[in-house]
């Protein structure tokens, strides 16, 4: 039995919320249950220093939590100075996975940064942000089309992400802050629509875990992200 | 005539929503128009280094925006390392206002930290912060009493901030963006809800300002202060 | 009864050394009591990147503490590697106090560094810091005349500040620091020597002050600056 | 064609050399051929601060390179006053995969830090890292015993790491730089002598990655650690 | 012939001026010709944690130039977040060699911090630091015996320091900026009043000296020292 | 009697391993006993900023140590975000050093860093690094030479470093850790092969040192440094 009394291979209410702030190019409220992350996406009309002339764009992110964002209030990292490592990791992996989901050469000399910002946390932030995140992108692409910055498409396909785990024996999906904290195994798993993978990142919390959990792991994984697959088509198509 | 069509006593459109993200001990979304900022009110049953044993509390407060909350992206500081010269300013700003509605010797030894993030902003970001961190203050010293960690009053008065200005040669108040961005002269004004000033901050953005100039602007911002006042308490009644 | 026995509308023994070191353009040593500044200007015959090719110049300001000018030492914020927050507002304000002082567009491509070193604090060392800066700004500009890189004018008027309060339940102008370290009330007041005002701080340290209480503290500083003046006056003439 | 002329399921050379200097409680320099890097694991008879009272041990770890190991040279970190993304993301990839080898409270209240510190660079720098510290790892352990620090067994199982990944269509184990840098896809695997997955991390570099790959390459990742057992368990007995 | 028309074992002018500031337990300005820097001596009646309950004291010193002590104003270390590596390597030297005029154990558990700041600069910096802060650091000692915090002698002997050089081709001593920035070697020579050295760093900056050099420079250096020695004591005493 | 046995005028153990990492154009390790340093030499073709058209070279130099290369774990200057002081000073004192071994002028546009990195520490870490350093130096410039990117010769002499001192009483050549932990003076000689002085840098850790100490020193410093290039030519021709 999950704490939220959900089915092992259910997913929380997922909600997409586009155009949530006014400035950005590409703006999503993403809420995963009681998650919930404001994911923009900027545009910017040229390249850094390391592509310029190179005939091709770039993506890039950057993730950050509100300081009360959890349970006890953590640091503000902008006024330690320094960002957590976990935080760096965090933004080295949505940016990596993003820039999966685009053509870059078919993006020109353009640069789309994506802010995912945690305003209230609740486990898998990591995994709503990316979701969150890729329709944002899909926004700022058509942004740059009806503006006439690019010509051709830069989208390869959509990308989801979902945590799975192995909650007392047994494969869950989508874990929330309560079964994330005591799992024995946390796997985070980010696809294409069309069930390709992009980025699989599996940690033994406790004791390792076997091929068996992995493959089940894996299985949910599938199915949770078709099921967000189809909520991104929806929010995009709204 | 404003930007807005607003009158030159009018305030924006204010909306204040307590308990808007449900890990704080205070939550308040706070709205001036289109200038949106969530304020929490985190609580330590402890005091800093400097405070210990003094048989006093403490209230600091931290100011941020969302690196694309404004027309284009700023650097994310936690990424650079460093705050900006404005956002020190506004944050000790914020924590001192705070300060002066407080009794600290009735707080007994807590701590409430204060965080004013701004996920939007349309000018005037720092008086809605003061305005909704004051809601998210009340709302942290009331679980302070309802958990019996606070036996007397630490509540002196209401406090609320409202910005005013010269805006083509007219005393305005609530300046939006559209306006501070070329007002002649910015005035930030914080008051108790009875009128008592706590604190006055006006720079002459272009040629100096005259004591006339000077009281048509208190003048509103006395105004504009009571207006406050009320959506305050409504806010804390419902 | 002030502790200098000074009466409330009387400043301080003021004294403005011009040339105080041989190396800036500008130098002043300002001594309000026994607060000492070294005010230096120095010119750079070129702008910040976010001003190249505008045809204007730029005067920008940075504070400083010697770190035993204080009672106790104080941290070495260049050993520490991060300056106080309090160290940043002050800086903006002398920088932002000065610009309003000058005609960027008259000052052409060039930049007016202003630093404000204490060397000895005993209150009101930023109404020091820009009074005296500004007679070293005019020797700066002075200096660009001189050598052919500036042809108009650029200084628009004359800058003066002087902080004023409530001690002892009455108002009094040029508080030493015996006097700010238990006023319930601070207000730092910048005007032009006509009487205009630039920019005014103030903060009621323990009670919300009153409009009456205001008025009064204007009073005495416009009182202030007009002596100021004619001290800055009388030290450019000599 | 492997670059290297390898067979797919063919590891490197790998050469592990237990006492390479003098201080450390346990130094090893590990090479899997030309990748060579020295893991010391340093002992003390403490905890940090968040662990005190618990009666357990901690184990961390930190990684750096030698701005001359690869074939342009790197900024040095400490010159520049910060670490690369890449350093803290694989600093905590090492400290989390070692600490699933060890059992906490038997360790008693000791840490132990492993510092993993890349001289030459040629492709698998964590992989080459994960598996030396083990081996640095229980070295240290051992002195803890001799020394009467520790009573139990803290070892839980030795873990090892490799690459492997989809190369030119085909997938490899043990990938090197030449493989590395032009690879589809790049998986590391962690896992314990006995074959339980202790970590397992993947990306797409450049089109997303099958099922069928993906197995194709954990059984690739499966011998090799058998592989890699053997040799620590070589060196340990020597 | 000598740019300040010096005969080759001639100082500059040097004058000592006790109590500069108020504040200080030990105040001193020092000139060396142009050269004028501000040396306070800090007492604290405790140690750092490094020597806690050792039964012994410390002398540690920072030394830093103003912005526009010098030709062409340096970037303000503070403002910049890091001090220069010449910064850090003069302060060094400086705590080092007062720390080699005093007896620890008998300064007991007090620390005494010497700040040098230069407030204008022509060369010698270092070297009138030292000279200056020896007697700052006089007259600290003198505080913590007329407070009867040190019962014993801490002074073992007086320091002084100088620069001697090869400036076209000749030995001469405490060189200014005009000699310094074009002198073939730099030696600074620190000694005790009764000759015997405590530090000596000399750095050949185009052509390697000789051992006839080296001995020039030294002779050049005792006679320096024994006029500073002389200098300080009429300062002690007046 | 010396800790290690050896006579007063006796070099440790030194050996000079070139090409001892490949990537690097020059490559050595050092040995003096038990201090072992990696020494590489790291060219580019271009010059920083502040030397663009004007026709020379650089030589910088960066020193580090490995957390354990000591007795007991330092901090990963890296991790920290700062170098040590020590750290700083020495990385100044070995690049000061090698360019006085180098006509920038024949070195043309190109810039060579030298990392001096001691992976295990046993006393003279910073004599030993530039001694390698100095060999690393030479491959490099043959690097140089033999791509066609320098003409001429910028190898104006080899220069090699010792550090010489007073333990218990006696001048001592080349100090291990023993001896230098407790030695009553430390100098530190940089010279060319041929004798010429190109930096001393001495300190008296306890007493003063006398003329005749400091001659003493000198003479074994001599003969050390012999000794030293005599083996660093055995190196180069090896």
């Amino acid at each position: 039995m999950r704490p939220s009394g959900r089915s092992t291979d259910q997913l929380r209410d997922v909600r997409i919320t586009r155009n949530f702030t006014k400035h950005a190019e590409g703006s999503v409220l993403v809420e995963f249950g009681d998650t919930k992350v404001i994911c923009t996406a900027s545009v910017e009309t040229n390249v850094p220093p390391f592509l310029r002339g190179k005939g091709q764009g770039w993506v890039t992110a950057e993730y950050g939590m509100l300081p009360r964002s959890t349970g006890s209030r953590m640091i503000r990292e902008a006024a330690k100075g320094k960002q957590q490592g976990r935080t760096v990791e965090i933004s080295r992996l949505i940016g990596r996975s993003l820039r999966a989901a685009i053509d870059l050469k078919a993006l020109g000399e353009n640069t789309i940064t994506i802010d995912c910002d945690v305003i209230q946390a609740d486990g898998g932030t990591r995994t709503a942000s990316i979701t969150g995140a890729c329709v944002a992108l899909v926004d700022a692409i058509n942004w740059l089309k009806a503006n006439g910055k690019v010509k051709g498409e830069p989208l390869k396909h959509m990308i989801a992400a979902v945590s799975v785990g192995i909650y007392e024996g047994q494969a869950v999906l989508d874990l929330d802050y309560a079964e994330d904290s005591t799992a024995e195994t946390d796997l985070n798993v980010i696809m294409t629509a069309s069930g390709g993978f992009v980025e699989i990142q599996g940690t033994a919390e406790q004791e390792p875990f076997s091929e068996d959990e992995l493959a089940s792991m894996l299985a949910l994984a599938k199915k949770g992200i078709a099921d967000l697959a189809a909520l991104q088509n929806a929010a995009l198509e709204s």
